[in-house]
């Protein structure tokens, strides 16, 4: 298939690179000459403007929020107003509101829309091991398959509404920054009574938390190993504000998200926004005067 | 080894019967005649009476709470008060301060104690493979390790101070219950947006929440399947509470120890009390709305 | 003095009738003609347009929020872009980041600009007993200090950055919102324990809490007269919002808005937008199943 | 009237000064000799043993909390057996459930018995300016009413159960935290945005928190003049569990209580513990790196 894609960061680059693999012409933009040069390497067509992507059988974009994909996609003359066959799929954690906005503003010009975010890190894009989260023109899903097959391990198809697909996603690094506070919380318990940060993480991820994330994360927290980041402690922050703004437009209260979200204001005024976020497990240390 | 044992519960019995099993004597009591005969008929003695459990190599207690310890086993006559070689091995959940205290009062009356509690519900218990979080003693360590092997299948050893093996688990159960509700405030989140709570759990547990717990606690919270409790919603809120006591001692502020305290209190006040603690997720759902 | 003066809402209307007794020449406008005939009966000048009314020595707005300001004042036609004498006095509840881009945005045209929102009901408005928390252009400060001298009994000089009028307003009405969610966690654990809602009160507001609020507002949950409103739930929401998002843009946490906020939803879900922001007492009673 | 009087603190010994100053034969009796000479130099009787003091019309104490009634009062022997007339009066801040416990096991014993809180200070008590909070024996109330007019400015009675007083003192304590609480988020985000605390409060209390405990709390907050305390951070939060526990035993969640719990939690941690309760504000400060 013929494909445009923007966005090409740490999560782009290496999803391009699969679509191109996969024997896919996939046409980049970037404002980054770099980007542009390492997708060039990989075999991608390096398009003079942003408006050349948005052509073919799809435009992916992974942009960083909200607010860049508005600016770049939306109001910039980068689409078409006369209806296309090409489907925007974007892979971007933005707001459930704001991807029912984007469907609607893409209907009236008759384009399809497609939301899909993702599970997994740079490690996972590079293996072609993503789970895809998606959502929209479910007469636009069968066609773009085979693009979510090169990128990823599994899709999962959540129906029409688009705001589905990044509602989960949302809720799922909900449920991670949960883990962090969790552990954090009960690991600040424990060395207060003497037990070792590391022995506490051992025990429970070799009995009653064997996930690799709470393995991952307790590892982490345990020997505060908080740079450099994977995922910074603002985009911890960004993902919390999805997450209680989801809620808000629902009326649905989430109390551990009022709390996530007080702690990672309480981790930026002490200068750990640039840390992992899993940093935010020093809120409960420096409460309670364990540092 | 010579074995006295009190606590003939739904994890009691198990454990005492695989002790049999490796061949220990086993002597039991308990006020219920069906538990002394369920014993009885594995293979153990039952006493006359609590006091003639306490003699031989070890004296194991498993009782609900701190109060039941205190009052069967430091208010009774039961304990020697000329210095014994029993060890007093307590596998109940109990306080950290609690296992301090009843330390301090064996020293005084030349008791050797361990705290000693586990991972694992029942059928762990009967398949011999808890895991064993023990401190206290560590001369009488050695000594009763083979009853812990008869036991679990890992004794992790924290040390001189029987405190720490409680509030490990303790620090346990909190995580597992911070788990509830981070996926109970997920689920109503996803819930309001349109996503199934069964598909939502489907993906997390297939995804970035792979662990086992998170996987049976999401299938009860999806399905609302909380009867019957294999863990009441009273017990939770008893960890819970452990959890902020233990806190309070050492001046460590739980935030999320606090939401739970609160869900739990709201969820006892519909009526939940004798539910699976997961029913703690009903309060998510109830305050949005959504039943 | 010439003033004009646009948002003739239930503060706005007496706020302007005390101009136009105090002598001033006020030009008004609106899109009800109920509100520009109800200015025209006690002496205003009602404009063709909205642009009218910025002329002469200051420009009053007193509209709902950011994005009516937005939109009336900043992307309309009705602000001069060659440097003006007229102050534009805005006297809404905006959020303090909004109105320092409000001051940055008008300094590019040269227009003074002042925050000057107040504390004070429709009555206080009707007396011109409103105290004004007033910040920014210092020049202009003195101008139009008669026209604050008309509306309030004090005005409240908060210095050159507008934000500060701004964030103590959102500041007092925080407090507010506290004061009524104490009151209700206070009231249900009484009625909990079988004291009457009215007696608690009573007995409250006659000893350690004599402040008017406290006495109005204690009145109101213990007697659940939530209709009609006088300040809707909404409208409270609104402003704990202001609250946490002036917090959020200088990394203060308020534990206490969080509460808040997660209990004005919990209120929305349950149907209490329209009604009095006291309303969200009935959170702490249903949670407490006490009704 | 002949009355015992046990428990002469700051509060006690002008409250019984103010009973023989209306004409009672007070009859006093404690560890402290300062006590007893202070108690003495106004005129009561100092009794050789807590035993004597238990006698006449009425037996006043007011101890510092639950632990220290249980120890001196009712496990000790001084409480007469065989029923009598003389009513006990327990002005201390106890728990509604230990209210509860204290009437049920006076009972019991034929000895009446009456809860009777206050709020007011040393102060107040010295100038009989109290405000008594009381429920109990109604038969004995009247009795006992010129003792109360003696030692306060007005006697609410809130009937039969004598929880009920103290669940009221405990709710206009919680109150009193939760304002402090207020205050200190209110200044913290005031502070962040440039505004003098001291200004803050001074407006607040100006505008629409008039009421003195706000004026007193707010200076304090303001200057941060948390030495020397005249109510200690500890009490506070003796008081704040007090809240807390009357709502666990009635299933009422109080979520402002958590907070405060959180919030005193991490002042211990900081060694504010004897500082004036107001010092929890310093918890705001703190996390948003104003200090």
């Amino acid at each position: 298939m013929d494909v445009g894609f923007i966005g090409l960061g740490s999560m782009g680059l290496p999803m391009a690179a699969n679509l191109v693999k996969a024997g896919h012409h996939v046409t980049v933009w970037a404002r980054s000459k770099d980007a542009c040069a390492a997708a060039a390497a990989f075999g991608a067509t390096v398009a003079a403007n942003a408006k050349e992507t948005f052509a073919g059988d799809a435009f992916i974009s992974i942009l960083s929020d909200d607010e860049s994909v508005r600016k770049v996609v939306m109001e910039s003359d980068m689409l078409p107003s006369g209806g296309t066959n090409t489907v925007h799929i974007n892979m971007a954690t933005v707001s459930a509101a704001f991807a029912r906005e984007i469907a609607a503003h893409h209907a009236k010009l008759g384009i399809p829309y497609i939301s899909a975010p993702v599970f997994g890190r740079s490690e996972a894009a590079a293996a072609g091991k993503l789970n895809i989260l998606a959502a929209g023109d479910q007469k636009a899903f069968a066609k773009v398959q085979p693009l979510f097959d090169a990128m990823g391990q599994r899709t999962w198809n959540l129906g029409d509404d688009p705001g589905r697909a990044n509602v989960v996603k949302i809720g799922g690094n909900f449920m991670l920054a949960c883990a962090l506070e969790a552990i954090s919380e009960a690991v600040a318990l424990n060395e207060a009574h003497g037990v070792k940060p590391a022995d506490f993480i051992e025990i429970m991820t070799n009995t009653i938390f064997t996930a690799p994330s709470y393995k991952a994360y307790g590892e982490i927290i345990a020997h505060q190993r908080f740079e450099p980041a994977s995922f910074k402690l603002t985009l911890g922050l960004k993902d919390v504000r999805l997450a209680l703004a989801a809620g808000d437009s629902k009326n649905v209260a989430l109390p551990f998200g009022s709390i996530l979200r007080d702690n990672f204001l309480d981790a930026l005024a002490h200068g750990d926004a640039d840390k992992e976020w899993a940093a935010v497990s020093n809120v409960a240390r420096r409460r309670a005067k364990l540092t």
